[in-house]
């Protein structure tokens, strides 16, 4: 780890051109975390990319802590293999529970979700109340929790875990009339407490912003970190000298999935918006 | 696999009195096939039990053939090399994509869901109209058709993949109003189509029975494969001679799981009705 450290402050301090001109590297546990690569791609248009969707083993909000530490480790060792200048860790549940190991384990820049979550709900909120959705794992993780305190001091946190939304958006329910109703019943604590900030604590819940906004009401602000994350890279990147001064459009983003079912392609290109043009399959 | 074939044969000509006392191994995708451990333990209360729940992996029913096949061929070599004499796939997906490459690598018997399930649907149709409900991989594989129509000629298969029926039912809202209008809009076509009988083709599809019984009215018997496949498991311990004689009340059966996350072990009580007394983690 000292070692990792030292490679890193060196790499900090003289950051070389070439550095400059690696790709970041973006892992999710499936195709969820293609709207924060969407967003990257809009705020980093000079940026390389390559993706990683563990789609072979997703779920990861409904495992353990353990379990997630274990694939978010492979994931990031294929992407570290790639040469990447930095590591963007797309999934919620990953960021809340992998984050440290992450760092501990790898010499280059390692950003999660929940801290550009976190700090944009808390320079929001004026009563002072934010609600957090996602999955079990990272409700139970508190991260977001202690992320909005520690930046902001006492906030009251509403944390409501909300695991059918991921199957009613890749089911494309997203504004259909049973997931208003379901929508209506896990929003239903934060609504009574009256919160103003609604965090959307996983990459899926973004595809049913117009349903969840519907049911919170035009004086609830939704904050969805796959924008927030895309703002954050660009800054630490500047910060470290590792931005791409190249000219010239980016090639496309290069896309590899542990599990490439149809199910999975078709979704990917609806979240992305235009088709897979770079996609490969590896075996992890 | 000729080695594997004649290794089987001699041990179908000879069976001897330990492989008789030998545990029969079940693996699932998680914990719905616990529906199939449970029906096991009522009608073979003489035998031994290893249950496997692929947790850490789960679900299936999204899933490429390639990937359920590598999953499957893992969880059944662990069960083996616990010296199992005979095994059950409870997962629908796992029976529709991986059965004859598992038949093909072990010199044990194996069963699946998908045939038992299918000869009763079969038996009970008087209109010749089945329906087929489950996964997403499980309908595209076509199994429950061909199995249909190999046991008793033409008959008319309407399926439909349900994909939310497994996150209504691992939510625990199993006679809930936001089902009943899922299972109102899934159903929907089967109904039209006047099937008299619908085949559960998803071990988690059972706790949803009272809904799914509601919506397609009384005319319409429902096939469970779980009580089917626990049938047929007797009789090929009986061809094979391989069913326990011995007297006195069996161990409790051994659980097995990738992943142990409270969600997980809460799910696996609530299905068994009973506690895990003698669970272990395994690392797959």
């Amino acid at each position: 780890m000292l070692c990792n450290l030292l490679q890193w402050v060196q790499r900090i301090m003289n950051p070389s051109e070439s550095d400059s001109r690696k790709p970041i590297g973006i892992f999710d546990s499936g195709v969820g975390g293609l709207t924060v690569l969407k967003q990257m791609l809009s705020c980093l248009p000079a940026e390389r990319m390559i993706y990683l969707g563990d789609t072979a083993r997703l779920p990861y909000g409904t495992k353990s802590r353990e379990t997630v530490v274990k694939y978010s480790l492979k994931n990031a060792s294929f992407l570290v293999g790639k040469g990447i200048k930095c590591l963007v860790v797309a999934c919620n549940t990953a960021s809340s529970l992998a984050l440290d190991t992450l760092r501990q384990s790898f010499p280059i820049p390692v950003l999660g979700v929940i801290r550009p979550g976190a700090e944009r709900a808390a320079r929001l909120t004026r009563r002072r109340k934010v609600g957090v959705i996602g999955t079990m794992a990272t409700i139970r993780s508190k991260a977001y929790e202690d992320a909005i305190c520690s930046f902001a001091g006492p906030i009251e946190v509403i944390s409501v875990p909300c695991p059918l939304f991921v199957s009613l958006a890749e089911e494309g329910w997203t504004q259909d009339d049973v997931t208003y109703r379901v929508a209506e019943r896990y929003l239903s604590p934060l609504r009574q407490r009256d919160v103003d900030v609604l965090v959307l604590g996983c990459t899926h819940y973004p595809l049913l912003k117009p349903v969840i906004s519907s049911v919170m009401g035009d004086g609830v602000a939704l904050v969805d970190s796959a924008e927030e994350v895309a703002v954050q890279v660009g800054a630490v990147l500047d910060e470290m000298g590792l931005r791409n001064k190249g000219q010239g459009s980016p090639e496309s983003p290069k896309i590899y999935m542990t599990d490439c079912s149809a199910h999975f392609l078709e979704l990917a290109e609806k979240i992305l918006g235009f088709p897979l043009t770079d996609f490969e399959y590896v075996d992890l």
